[in-house]
């Protein structure tokens, strides 16, 4: 009885690049990142809000390149998320004849249009290359700078998907101007998050300006630290485990219960929404353990709120958030793996939270909207 | 303006091991390749006609190890090669509440089962492992020996996938011994294949055996002997290039024309069938160019006779072939790069076949039926 043993190595090495006004004919970055050339065949897939805004520019900048490109523009609410999409893009794959390796697909919108695109791009004769363009702050700090690809199934949130990088990302923060007030705070949950695990000078930025934060991440400026930051940040977490090797995420944190709350039929939180939410929730599990002060937590909930995030969510009982952990720990391989922060800027793992604690918590969280309420 | 550079390396490593008999209970292979243990929960996905056959060995398998087994019995025939297929599988994980790292899930089938429970586990949390034991020719040798895993769609083969190795594949011969006649024929067309582009000893076993060699891989002895080289062979093909970096893939030969006949709705082939039709054709062109001898291809076209393997196909117009050859091309990412032999067990590419060439080679083709229905 004979047995073989197969062992090899795959290199991976990509691009997140910051780069101004990506749309004015006159930027190269897209033309490199996306070997433009007169005659080249090119696949745009676009954020169907996008396209409505930017959707002149989009075409203008290729016919100057002389390239010749088709335009996708695709739904991207959550209930689009779907394999319907992938294969609305991958029929266009087909009916643009793209090469298997030279003719990346670029994609143009938020983390659902980039998460899209990016599984259509990884299935597609197993895998074409394509080009990134986050065009929402979710986009910038998060969707678009890992290698996450994802769609929903039933009510299970990104339960199908792959690791498949872009080439290259091109980071264009001007895009911000016209993304509404409420998705500019869903990005910035993504952006206090990673301050509070890993970047106390960030969270102290963030603090500072609270009252203003989301009009500056519009316009540059500090926001535009705020932003490198927050990336810089992201990427150290993510690059020395992109395929999730390592299930103790800090970046976790804020995605434990957070799966529950964006899908709840009746209240539908944003990703990052959902994600603020959760944050606090955690913040109280870390108090209960004596991880955080409360004036700690304090100054976590009047950050979220300033910002314009909700820290909770009405009708989820503590037995449903038991069973969110439940499920997040299958997704961890048995374990919770739960990062809290330990003071602001430092996060740890918790092995060991009981439903108890999950009562106690969700006692404190439904205490604070009361709290509002009074004041 | 900032820009950071991600560079990572994904280790890959698995295990091709033959076993005689695997769901005998006291063979313990699958025990330890699944990890299997009173009470784990494990998905077992099997294709259907194989559930049929081995439903009860397969229950009291895991029923001896005290398993708590779900079980999943697959149409799978090509058109159920979909995401439908897919998705049951998913489902099936879902309900199975499977942890994502250490309950792997079982595939028990031929090339359609396992492409499809490979696909299913590379997306299903972004990837959880599998355990592949194929039950046909194709699987033994070629099908559940890589990494590549695929559903059709719309009229294409195999056209979204990925790369994603199980944990572990056991060989187990023995299941060839319900095999239709027809798809131990089509198995065979794959070993054929290796043994043109790279092992003319196993080339000559096979002539010297042609009249029984269907028998004979039912049954071990010779047939073991030539299912072990035919395996070996293609790992040798397979390894150093996992992810298809390289384009120029000698185990492409038989596969440049062949999809077209596959899925060809007049008169449809099975895959190694078409793979034969293919690798005549291809014969052809190379001795067109000086490669083979008239001898050699008539030495090929009897071997596939005898074997039971179609060398032609009706209806099908030197258009067609060249827009095959188009469709690999672009799947070469703009390259020929066919494969071709060069004498019997030696493997070239060429990059510069020309339509000329191809209608010659389809004269000659058609001329091989005319010679058959005369004689
Ligand atoms: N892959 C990852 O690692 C990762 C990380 C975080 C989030 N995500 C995913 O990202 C998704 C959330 O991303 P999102 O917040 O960007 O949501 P989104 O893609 O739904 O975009 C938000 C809204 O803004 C619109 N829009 C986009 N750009 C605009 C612009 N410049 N101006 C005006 N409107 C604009 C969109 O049409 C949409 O209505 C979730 O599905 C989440 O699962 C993925
Ligand atoms: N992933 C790869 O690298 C790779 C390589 C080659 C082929 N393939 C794919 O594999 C498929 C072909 O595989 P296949 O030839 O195994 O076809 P298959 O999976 O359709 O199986 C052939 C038939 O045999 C039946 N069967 C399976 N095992 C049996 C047994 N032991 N006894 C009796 N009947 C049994 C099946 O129900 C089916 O009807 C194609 O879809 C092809 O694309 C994949």
């Amino acid at each position: 009885m004979k047995s073989w043993t197969v062992n090899a190595t795959q290199e991976v090495s990509y691009d997140v690049r910051q780069t101004d006004r990506v749309l004015d004919p006159g930027n190269r970055d897209l033309a490199r990142a996306a070997a433009l050339h007169p005659g080249a065949r090119r696949l745009v897939v676009v954020d169907r809000q996008v396209w409505q805004l930017y959707g002149p520019d989009v075409r203008a900048y290729f016919r100057h390149q002389r390239v010749d490109a088709r335009y996708v523009a695709l739904p991207t609410d959550e209930p689009n998320k779907t394999v319907e999409s992938v294969y609305a893009v991958v029929d266009a794959a087909d009916a643009a004849g793209l090469n298997r390796r030279s003719d990346p697909i670029i994609a143009i919108g938020g983390g659902v249009l980039t998460d899209v695109v990016g599984l259509a791009a990884s299935l597609y004769r197993r895998g074409i290359p394509f080009i990134r363009v986050p065009t929402t702050l979710i986009g910038l700090v998060d969707a678009a700078v890992g290698v996450k690809t994802a769609i929903n199934h039933h009510s299970h949130k990104n339960r199908l998907g792959t690791y498949f990088p872009a080439a290259t990302t091109l980071l264009d923060q001007s895009f911000l101007r016209t993304l509404p007030t409420r998705h500019v705070a869903n990005g910035l949950a993504e952006i206090v998050k990673i301050a509070l695990v890993r970047d106390r000078v960030l969270f102290d930025l963030l603090a500072d300006r609270a009252a203003d934060v989301v009009e500056l991440v519009k316009h540059g400026g500090v926001g535009g630290e705020i932003i490198e930051r927050a990336v810089g940040g992201m990427l150290a977490e993510l690059a020395p485990n992109l395929w999730e090797q390592e299930l103790r995420r800090l970046v976790d944190f804020g995605h434990t219960f957070s799966p529950g709350f964006e899908l709840n039929a009746d209240h539908p939180l944003l990703h990052g929404e959902a994600v603020a939410v959760d944050m606090v929730l955690c913040c109280l599990i870390a108090q209960g353990r004596g991880l955080l002060s409360e004036d700690e937590v304090r100054r976590v909930v009047r950050l979220l709120r300033l910002i314009g995030l909700p820290v909770t969510t009405s009708g989820v009982t503590p037995d449903q958030l038991v069973r969110c952990l439940e499920d997040a720990t299958r997704h961890r391989d048995g374990h919770q793996h739960l990062p809290l922060p330990q003071g602001l800027g430092h996060g740890v793992f918790v092995e060991d939270v009981t439903p108890e604690e999950i009562h106690r918590a969700h006692r404190s969280w439904v205490a604070l909207d009361r709290l509002r309420e009074v004041a």
